[in-house]
């Protein structure tokens, strides 16, 4: 059987446990160009949330019956495909399901023996691209300029603060407990991390930013964003590459005074770039990402940490539990044993 | 004697005479590499209000019984530099004043037979300037695209949608009357030009704008912004080179809802760019600009029009009208005759 989590309904503000269902299925034998795959590796991002919504966005929404949207990294059980062998490991988007048949054209070829496994959904998969394309691209980091990274010990938060570090910036983290703030400065080398859940976060993050904000890599949105604000230097860049906290909000018009004309009149006179992306817009780069990436956790560079969490049944409540900031580091569902270990 | 309109007080929102005063002073002998210059065309800019100011910005503010600020285009009277003789047609910042005496590094020599002195404070000046290394480095026009333009008629704005144009964009023009609309379409050869001041402006822009926005050029905010904002396209580019709405305001925050977090998120589905930028930062492609501009006039591609006003003491008046839209093209001081025309 194939066991998959579908959206049953769409969740208004923070999904809830009962806005999906954990179904079952007959496993579809593989057609021409497919493959039955088994998921070892499933990713949750903060960027599902989106999906669940029926707005137009850069990406369909799930359907309602639907099976949610991941990638993940697993093993070909059954081919009819000449790209893949059983046995082979591959990464693709292939959902909340553990036993899959998919099409060829929606997988990439693992080879195991240059990084574990997991990394393919994380630090040299999709965060970890969005860090090194966002960094590369909009960020452009000059040696001696402030970094400030929110969502800091995230997946992508912590890739982002490491790649600062190695072009010779002064890098700060926004998290959310001490516990995060500690490792990023431990492991992670950061300057500086801020608990923004301090009653004194914005003051402590203007006493550490002393030359003033650089860059800026949003990821959160919200308080975060209100604290570096008043800190921008000419030149600021700030590619937006998440919300975090604004995805569980039902209006995106908040209580007033409307900062509209601030932000407009500050990004004139100081000269300031906002930059979106979508890293699936920059794939032209991946593999030069995950070259240059593992390069550099060869060399010791570049660390991340994975936040695993056993069974496809535990992927809800994982997900509720990341968009309130409850996983440490990249988060990953283990839903089934990595042969590789 | 040299007279000059010196800064009285600082205004408190929109301008007032009494914020300025005439005032006369004897002539200064030209000290070694200075010169001695007569004040032909005298440039007037939205910019200028924001000097007057005593916030922190990207150039210093003009103290309090300072003469104004201003590019202008003059003849050299009496020269104690090498690099200028008497006679030499010169543009430069020299403010708002009919006889100074300058240091020669504030100015640049022209030549009176590659074109008619005045456009040396317009579209081969700052304003031109402006519209070049915007579109070139930030618009990137690309053929076929929809271009909108805030105060179309302009110095700034006519020259914008005029490159894009030579970019094969559909070029919109937003101005604030019929007249001016009209002159977009007919001379500057805009597809459309909407009148903001028109009750059905919205429907009109979003009517002519079937295709969604892919460069909005910014100058003046408020209302033009908010009617282009729903209409944004992916990876839309929006140059901020102007805020000329805001300038009399006295708060930069309005009456709610705030919506930062809206322009946030459609910042990242959208994928989108904001990039603040002033004309002084990009001076290294002063020349280049100038050469491609006047290729483009002799070739018939870029027109543009000038508002003239007679006299010095009409500065005060003038520049009020300009920050309400009273002007109708480059605005432009005449403070003593044109020898050469």
């Amino acid at each position: 059987m194939n066991k998959k989590i579908i959206l049953r309904q769409r969740p208004v503000g923070e999904p809830k446990f009962d806005d999906f269902e954990l179904i079952e299925e007959n496993i579809r034998e593989p057609e021409s160009n497919e493959v039955l795959i088994k998921t070892i590796y499933m990713s949750l991002d903060p960027y599902m949330r989106g999906r669940m919504n029926d707005a137009k966005s850069y990406a369909k929404a799930v359907e309602i019956g639907e099976e949610m949207e991941a990638g993940a990294v697993s093993q070909v059980i059954k081919s009819n495909s000449s790209k893949f062998k059983e046995g082979d490991f591959v990464e693709g988007r292939t959902g909340w399901q553990d036993n899959p048949t998919v099409n060829e054209k929606k997988l990439r070829l693992l080879d195991p023996n240059m990084a574990p496994l997991s990394t393919a959904i994380g630090v040299l998969g999709m965060p970890g691209t969005t860090a090194y394309v966002g960094m590369k691209n909009f960020a452009k980091p000059q040696k001696g300029e402030t970094l400030v990274v929110s969502a800091a010990s995230g997946a992508v938060g912590g890739t982002v603060g490491q790649i600062g570090k190695i072009h010779g910036c002064k890098v700060i983290g926004i998290a959310g407990n001490n516990e995060k703030c500690e490792y990023t400065k431990e492991v992670y080398g950061f300057d500086e991390c801020i608990n923004y859940k301090d009653p004194s976060f914005k003051e402590s993050l203007k006493e550490v930013c002393k030359d003033g904000v650089d860059i800026y890599w949003e990821n959160v949105g919200g308080s975060s964003f209100d604290a570096v604000m008043p800190l921008f230097n000419d030149f600021a860049r700030i590619p937006v590459c998440g919300l975090i906290s604004f995805y569980n909000l039902t209006s995106l018009k908040l209580d007033g005074p409307d900062r509209l004309p601030l932000l407009f009149r500050q990004l004139l006179t100081k000269r300031m770039m906002y930059k979106g992306f979508i890293v699936f817009d920059h794939y032209d780069q991946r593999q030069e990402s995950i070259e240059e990436m593992s390069k550099w956790i060869k060399e010791g560079k570049l660390k991340y940490k994975e936040d695993f969490v056993e069974g496809l049944e535990k992927a809800t409540e994982a997900f509720i539990g990341l968009l309130n900031g409850k996983n440490f580091g990249k988060l990953i569902v283990q839903i089934n044993e990595d042969p590789t270990k």
